[in-house]
């Protein structure tokens, strides 16, 4: 087995076992004599690669019928400018709550097309903290409040849905999904980019409830049209077939290992580790609230700029990659998917505890 | 080597050698013990694969240096709206060529955005001729000048570049890009889905003349700014990173067959077998005008739509897979791009003779 881990906010690790079915796949898929690569989307081998990571991500986040399922191109950042598109067909309004960076580029996008409110942020306190939030603190006519889920790079997580009432609750789970179970019918739409929990980059997942589709500015671009991309089955035009594939091919993996409970599970024990060694000494700080904590990005810092350089490149000699937190922040992330192993947060806890000790501050750092 | 070669319009072949090097990109990519589709875009490993296949692509297309490269998502499709939204800013009028049904998506979509006109089409005869046009066909203040150089669907491509003057010329090349050389300069823009000659689908390249960037229209999605990906290196957002790194390899594969000169000459002899041999006989039928004849997609009927189902069906059993037209015109399509081998259209230009001789028309089909 490979000992170095990659940490990395996304891309990141990809399960060895999704890799290994991938390089079958990637020369001789199911014994056709082509490379998925090379495949047509309309042949029915592609067909089926669709519609098999369609009906296995239903299964695994119990997604309700009245849900579309699309797999789309252009990261979060286009359904920055794609959900304002088709969702603002009431009032033209829309309740944006910013708590990070992602958050904040939604909510500035929206600007363009729609009355776009700011409900809450969290930059008082450097996004260390979720606002609390309740029905009262929505405008009962907006079309749609928008969250990010999950804040990568300043590591913390809503841990409650917040109640919108009837106002569809838009969320981006880039960073979150298949993590833990989620209710979606609390949501009218939810999307991700794939390169943190559904494999590399490349595609985008849209899953959105029926009444909201159908409705978008007429002169908003063809392709950001979700019901056209609805009724053609994610195909109006040739998909990101290899992305697409590979989503399909850890949505099998996820499945295996006992779905997204059994995710969940291990997820949390892998989180807890981490936060209870960072809770339980002095030398490394997480500055985010205790309820408002990732279980998937897990952000710490020394004090001392120097000793955090210092850090990450050890980690990264040592075979824990990719530990510099994002440029915005500095400091370290320890980004711990699906496909982080237990044995991995292990190793890297061993290591900050031995760094800790080869690397004493200077008196006065603390 | 494996018998069977896929005719499809796209995704279609991918040389043999390039898939040979992404197996190892896959599993272990420059020993760094990561797939590439595991790192991180703003690693130093992904930061080469981005940069080689920019300079690689500039020397193989003699790019000249103030024209920039990006590597974007969404397709051809997505093209089709961004570039009315960045090139409409000056009199806000564009002229459109219609050969296909690409073009024509192109056109519908650009009327969304400013004062679109048809200058020529030739649906009149199917879609079988390019127009001959000259300097004064264009409205000398329009903003730019569209066309589709290669149209799949029909199996033709334009045998001359129109002479638009000081009016920017667009063309979208997805399906002829690096088969043949092009003088650049005689663009303004051009822009090509990878998946015919470039690898799997999910990355759009698009080569633009820095004069035309930064004038976006401010209500136009963030993610469709030029400048911004310009500006960003195409990584304003997680790019496809996977697509990018096939599009690379493929780009080193073309340099190590002798460059674009190399590949015209071959693809001129796979296609001028093709085109003898449908010349040399009446059982078949190829519909285009000479001058008009595409070197990548070749189109022919029986003119029995009964024989045409039975020639895709044992032309698959034979190993010559998806030759069956686009569903809007039916027939056969043989897409030979860049990755097909002579000896496939030769094995290909065989069962159809002896097709032929196997399934004689009836009395009267002639």
């Amino acid at each position: 087995m490979n000992k170095n881990y990659t940490f990395s906010a996304g891309p990141s690790m990809i399960p060895a076992a999704v890799l290994n079915e991938a390089a079958k796949g990637l020369c001789n898929y199911n014994n056709s004599g082509f490379s998925v690569m090379e495949i047509s989307h309309r042949s029915p081998d592609f067909e089926k690669i669709l519609s098999d990571a369609e009906s296995d991500l239903r299964v695994l986040l119990g997604i309700p019928d009245n849900y579309k399922i699309l797999f789309l191109q252009g990261g979060a950042t286009t359904q920055f400018s794609a959900v304002p598109l088709n969702l603002l067909s009431g009032s033209k309004k829309a309740d944006y709550v910013v708590t990070g960076l992602f958050s904040k580029k939604a909510y500035t996008e929206a600007q363009k097309y729609g009355d776009i409110r700011l409900v809450a942020s969290s930059a008082d306190k450097n996004f260390t903290y979720i606002p609390k939030l309740s029905r009262d603190d929505f405008r009962p006519d907006a079309d749609y409040v928008h969250i990010c889920f999950n804040n990568t790079i300043y590591g913390t997580k809503w841990g409650y849905i917040p109640d919108t009432g009837d106002i569809p609750l838009v969320a981006d789970m880039s960073s979150c999904i298949l993590s833990e179970p989620i209710d979606v019918s609390k949501f009218g739409l939810i999307y991700a980019g794939a390169q943190k929990n559904m494999g590399p980059s490349g595609v985008t997942l849209v899953i959105v409830r029926d009444d909201l589709i159908g409705h978008m500015r007429e002169d908003a671009p063809t392709i950001f049209d979700y019901k056209l991309m609805a009724d053609n089955n994610s195909m109006y035009n040739t998909p990101p077939c290899w992305s697409i594939y590979m989503a399909g091919l850890v949505y099998k993996w996820v499945i295996s290992m006992g779905g997204v409970s059994a995710m969940s599970e291990l997820n949390h024990k892998k989180a807890k580790l981490m936060y209870d060694y960072l809770d339980s000494q002095d030398y490394y700080i997480n500055n985010v609230q205790p309820d408002a904590r990732s279980i998937m990005n897990v952000t710490f810092v020394t004090g001392d700029p120097e000793i955090d350089k210092a850090f990450v490149k050890e980690a990264s000699e040592a075979g824990f990659k990719s530990l510099k937190g994002h440029r915005s922040v500095g400091g370290m992330r320890a980004s711990i998917y699906n496909a982080m192993p237990y044995e991995a947060v292990e190793g890297l806890v061993e290591f900050m505890d031995a760094f800790s000790k080869k690397h004493p501050k200077k008196e006065g750092d603390r």
